[in-house]
């Protein structure tokens, strides 16, 4: 590629549409440079999406564009931070101008929306993958954490879980459902999952312990549990599932998406006792259901599911993205 | 690969081997938690290297995870900034024990060395590629910036130029030099450049604009112009160039790599008469050397390249890494 078709990339990306006051310089020098409010804390997260791993080769560039930059904000949403800025490291396999006006028109959609700035990044030739930087603000000492769930706290999670997985599974076999807008609503749910942003700063003051769920409940809870030093107990029967789900899958697959599959980007969080009344105030209006899953228990008694009381032995693992090839 | 390998890979890159203060929380949650000092602004840059464009595939991941990591110090370098915080997101074909302790021992040896802390990352499954995010700190309103260069000022460059593109002609080439300590020399200059963080910290309140050399003086130079909207006269019997160069190579070759070879990671600024007997009080005792080599002129001047009093023209540019296959 030439030194033109370097300028060319840039003039997709190199766009200033927020309006923060706390970027003094974005794109265009050695580094950014950012001026913090007082007393906020930055959180930071990075994430790589490789083709043919983290997403489909086919995958359209206006879903990755989107998708790329809501599965990181889902990590400030964890922290319960406020989306800032974000850096971009693009390696493309060649210069594609449709490819490049829609990843980047769906890029800054997402970014203008939660008026965030696009402060520098990287672009190099070679096979499609990105990187992402991440940058938010939590006040100090507010950000939720996996470490702080104890005994007794109730175990909640945001939406529905399992639809991502059942969309993927959709994609990937080439099956369509007989109810259109229910196929394509579990699609959606795969390629657009929508950041719980509002709903992590709620939980500032209310949650003890916060993850989002990008692996699968399992393996997510787990985190929480390893951090935390606790054991749970989830009541299966009471995982939200979507009508989408319920109908037209069987039980088992239905469970096994919902424990396991994956790309939810929900949040998980445990909220002591005294606190749930709180949590009605601050979440009840935000739009998106949550739902008591289940208990953090003593640390000795690990991961306990249980249907309808009785307990139940699950073998699959949450999603690890290098078991895929 | 497998959950276990996630693991293993983890235990090269979990260390905290820094001193700092101000990591709230570093790798293990959805975010890391950074809290700034006040009066600071944060610098930020992000760059991607990927194995065949912008490294040799047969380099040994010591040399690549000190390189890495210098040359994103540059950056802050550049800045006059004080380097703080890494994230590491890699992407590796397999997971290959000694290949990663080398690489991890060698970059955590260039972090220690700065008291910098790896606050993050990512690492996947595909061809060989990292993108570095580094963050720094420099007072408000001091960073080092392309933009403030002024018809009068002096440009000036740390170090000598060329000897990078000359070890990596070495390299690339298979050739070897008569003096065996000259050829260790110029692939050391390639393969181990040294951030000039200090000489960037000394010029924070000196020069007028900085920029750090990654593409090849005339193009990084061009970049101080075109952000500064001035022109530039050069000296070309000026430029500091290395006995290794001068003794062992074409005078017409040498002048090729000085100006357009890339990657010497030197300083290139730009300091107004007023502030020359200051400089040389600031980077006197840093023990690297650092020439005048031009001089910045009214813009419609553009740059011209002077030998000896006489216009000399040069038709090669900066390397452009989208030019490699």
């Amino acid at each position: 590629m030439s030194c033109g078709e370097f300028e060319l990339i840039a003039r997709y990306f190199n766009r200033v549409t927020s309006s923060r006051r706390d970027v003094e310089k974005g794109i265009g020098d050695d580094c950014a440079l950012l001026n913090l409010p007082e007393k906020q804390t930055l959180a930071i997260s990075t994430d790589t999406l490789v083709a043919g791993v983290h997403f489909l080769r086919d995958i359209h560039p206006a879903d990755l564009g989107y998708k790329a930059l809501a599965v990181n904000l889902s990590d400030l949403a964890a922290m319960g931070a406020d989306p800032a800025w974000l850096t971009l490291a693009l390696t493309l396999p060649e210069v594609d101008e449709r490819w490049l006006a829609a990843f980047s028109d769906s890029l800054f959609e997402l970014l203008d929306y939660y008026d965030m700035q696009l402060i520098g990044g990287d672009t190099t030739r070679g096979p499609l993958s990105l990187t992402l930087g991440i940058h938010g603000l939590v006040p100090v000492g507010r950000a939720l954490k996996r470490s702080g769930a104890r005994p007794g706290d109730w175990i909640f999670v945001t939406g529905t879980l399992g639809d991502s997985a059942a969309g993927l599974a959709l994609l990937q076999h080439h099956q369509r459902l007989s109810d259109p807008a229910v196929h394509e609503a579990l699609i959606k749910r795969h390629l657009r999952p929508m950041p719980r942003i509002l709903q992590g700063q709620a939980l500032r003051n209310l949650a003890t312990s916060a993850i989002d769920l990008s692996d699968g409940l399992i393996s997510d809870l787990g985190h929480i549990l390893a951090a935390s030093r606790v054991g749970a107990r989830l009541n299966l029967e009471t995982l939200p599932l979507s009508a989408a789900l319920h109908d037209h899958f069987e039980p088992e697959q239905v469970l096994r998406w919902a424990l396991s599959g994956g790309e939810d980007y929900e949040l998980c969080f445990t909220v002591p006792e005294v606190n749930r009344g709180a949590l009605d105030v601050a979440l009840g209006h935000l739009g998106v259901p949550y739902t008591c899953i289940g208990q953090i228990a003593p640390e000795g008694e690990g991961l306990t599911l249980l249907e309808n009381g009785k307990p139940r032995r699950f073998n699959h693992k949450g999603f690890d993205h290098f078991d895929a090839k």
